[in-house]
C-alpha cells in the first residue's frame, strides 16, 4: 500500500519555462484591467491559481460539481455524537429528495450535486440519482480495532478517484467535496491529532452540537483510541480511524489534482481528508482553494497547518460541502473578471501616472 | 436643514407584539430545518434579519440592485490620488459599456446595475442606461472652502432618495451602493475622522494606490482641512467634505431603510456615507448587511465603529460596489435555505436526543 504505485502524479504548477511564461502573462493581463493593480485582492490570487491549474489565460468554472460522500462510523457506539447513527441514512434520503442545506446552496450557487453512498450503516434506497458504491455498512469501532481493513481503505480510495474520471469526461474543471456521517468529526479529530502532532484535545470540537459532558466523553474516547493505535503512516492512520467517506474524499482529491481540477476544500472533516492526501502528494495544495473557516474548533488550527487563508468565515459547522458551494460564486467572479473586464487600452481609461 | 423634516421614518424591527411573534416564528422555522441548530452560522443571522425587514417567514432576494454613484472631488487638486480626475468620467463610460469590475461581478452574482452621474467633472455621454442627475461638475476643493453648498447637499440627498422610489416600484427588496470618484477616499477619511472622533491619520489609506510620499501628502492635506472646518453636525460635515456621490448614497441609504429594503454596505467610501445616515437615523443599522472588509486601511476601524462583522474579507479595495455584489449570493443562500430546506418532520430525519 504505497503512494507511488496507487496514485496518478500531480504536476507542479510552476516547473517549466512555459509555466513561467503563462504566469507572467496572467499577471500582465490582470494588471491591464481597468482597476488599480491588486485591487481585487483574493479574486486576483484565485484567477492566477486557476489560470495556472487550467494552463490558460482564460480559466473558467466549467461544470462545477460537489460530491457528498456519506458513511457511518463504528465509534458512535461510544456516545461521541448527540444524533443517532440512523441520521446518516436519513440524511442521504434527504439529499436525494433535494431537501438538505447542500441541495439548496448548490442550486443557489449554480453547482451540480452528486450523492455517494460510501458506506452507510442504515438502509439506503438506491434511487437513480444515488451513486451507490458502499465499501461496507459503516466502519468498525476504532476504540477497539482499526475502523477499516487495508483492502477496504484501498477500495475506498480507488472508488473516490473513479468518480473524478467520470466528471473529467463531462468537462468538470472545479470540484468540491462534502461529507455526511454521524461521528465523522471524531475520525477527523484523530487524523488531525496524529498527522499534525497535536494533543487531541486541541482537535476535538462539539461536532453537530455536543454538550459539555458529551465533549468531555468524546475527548476521553479519542485520547484512549490514539494511545491504542500508534502508527504514523498516513494510510495506516486513515485505515485506523476511518472512515469510508473520508477515504473516498482523499482518493477523489488526489485524482482531481492529477486531473488538473481546482479543488474546493470544505470544512473540518474535508480538510482532515486533505491531511492524508497531502502526506501522499504534498503539491496537491497548489490545486486547493480553502472555501471557509468552520466553527468546529479544530478547523482554524488545521487550516493554519496548511498555511491556508479561507475565503469565507461564516460560522458554518454543517459539512455536506456547504462552505464549498458558497465559494463557487467567488471562483466564478475571479475567472470572469479575468476574461470579461475591459483593459485600460480597450476602454480608453487613463492609467496612473 | 434638519433630519426630521427631510427623511422618511425608519421603523425599528422589533417594536410590536407582531414583530416578536414573527421573530419567534423565524427562529422556530430555522431550528426545524434538517441541520443542527445554528450550524448555518451567519446565514441564519441573515435569514432572521431579512425576515424581520421584509416582515415574512419567507424573505426573498427580489430584484437585487446595485447603484453606482459617480462624482468628482475638488480636493484632487492637492495631489491626493495617483490617478487623474479624468478617470472618473472615463470609468463612467466603462461602466456604461459593461467593461468594469462591477459590471462583471454584477452579472456573475445576478444583480441589476444602475449607473448614476451624481456630479462628474469631465464630459459624460448621456447614454440610455445612464441616470444623469449631476448636482454639479465636481465639488469644490475643501482645502479652501466647503465642497458643497447646503442646497447642493440637500439636492444630492433628495436625488439619491428618489432612486429608491423607482426601484421600490419595480419590486426591489435588496439594494447595494457603490461609488466611483477619484479623490473620494479623501472625503471619506475626513467624514470618518470627524464623526468617529479619530485622528485622521488612522482614517487615511492609500486609496487607489498612493506611494509613501503621496500618502504623507494626503495626510497633511486632510489634517489641515480638518483644522479649517471645525463643525460636528453630520450634514455640515457632509457638506464640507463632500461629495455629490457620497451625499446621494447617504440619501439613498436612508430612503432604502425607510422602504424596508435590506441595504448591502460596500467598502470604505460607502461605509463613510453610512456614518452620516447613521447620525441622522441610528436604527438604519438594523437594515444593513456589511458585505466585506476592504483593504483600505481605515475600513476595519470604521466597521468596528458600527460593531459590524463583514461577511467577506477578500482584500478588495476597488469600490464600485464590488464587495456588495459578491455578498448577494450569500443573501440568496440565506433566504433560500429558510424557504426551501426540508424540516426534520417533513424529511423523516431523527432529531437529536
Amino acid at each position: 500500500m504505497t503512494a507511488a504505485d496507487t496514485f496518478a502524479p500531480i504536476h507542479p504548477l510552476l516547473s517549466t519555462d512555459a509555466d513561467s511564461t503563462l504566469h507572467r502573462a496572467l499577471i500582465h493581463r490582470m494588471d491591464g484591467k481597468t482597476k488599480p493593480p491588486g485591487s481585487l485582492g483574493r479574486l486576483e490570487e484565485l484567477a492566477l491559481q486557476m489560470g495556472m491549474i487550467q494552463q490558460t489565460i482564460t480559466p473558467q468554472v466549467t461544470r462545477p460539481v460537489i460530491i457528498v460522500f456519506a458513511g457511518d462510523h463504528g465509534i458512535v457506539a461510544e456516545g461521541v455524537s448527540p444524533y443517532p447513527q440512523a441520521v446518516t441514512a436519513q440524511m442521504v434520503a434527504n439529499f436525494l429528495a433535494g431537501g438538505a442545506a447542500i441541495n439548496v446552496l448548490s442550486r443557489v450557487c449554480g453547482v451540480s450535486l452528486e450523492i455517494v453512498n460510501a458506506g452507510v450503516a442504515g438502509e439506503v434506497r438506491a434511487t437513480e440519482n444515488l451513486i451507490n458504491i458502499p465499501v461496507g455498512r459503516g466502519t468498525r469501532n476504532f476504540a477497539y480495532e482499526a475502523a477499516m481493513t487495508r483492502e477496504e481503505t484501498q477500495i475506498a480510495l480507488a472508488r473516490g478517484a473513479a468518480r473524478i474520471a467520470v466528471h473529467q469526461q463531462q468537462g468538470t474543471h472545479v470540484i468540491g467535496f462534502g461529507e455526511m456521517g454521524i461521528g465523522n468529526t471524531s475520525a477527523a479529530s484523530c487524523l488531525m491529532a496524529r498527522l499534525c502532532g497535536l494533543p487531541v484535545d486541541l482537535c476535538v470540537g462539539r461536532g453537530t452540537g455536543l454538550d459539555d459532558a458529551g465533549l468531555a466523553r468524546k475527548k476521553r474516547v479519542l485520547n484512549q483510541a490514539l494511545k491504542k493505535h500508534t502508527g504514523f503512516d498516513p494510510l495506516y492512520v486513515l485505515m485506523t480511524f476511518g472512515g469510508f467517506e473520508i477515504a473516498m474524499m482523499t482518493g477523489a482529491m488526489l485524482a482531481a489534482a492529477a486531473a488538473r481540477m481546482t479543488i474546493v476544500i470544505d470544512g473540518f472533516t474535508a480538510t482532515a481528508a486533505l491531511l492524508i492526501a497531502h502526506q501522499i502528494a504534498p503539491n496537491i495544495l497548489e490545486y486547493c482553494v480553502f472555501s471557509h473557516l468552520s466553527d468546529e474548533i479544530g478547523h482554524q488550527r488545521l487550516l493554519a497547518h496548511f498555511n491556508a487563508k479561507p475565503l469565507l468565515a461564516l460560522g458554518l459547522r454543517l459539512g455536506e460541502g456547504t462552505g464549498a458551494a458558497l465559494a463557487i460564486p467567488l471562483l466564478r467572479a475571479a475567472t470572469s473578471f479575468l476574461s470579461q473586464m475591459a483593459s485600460f487600452d480597450s476602454a480608453g481609461v487613463s492609467n496612473r501616472s
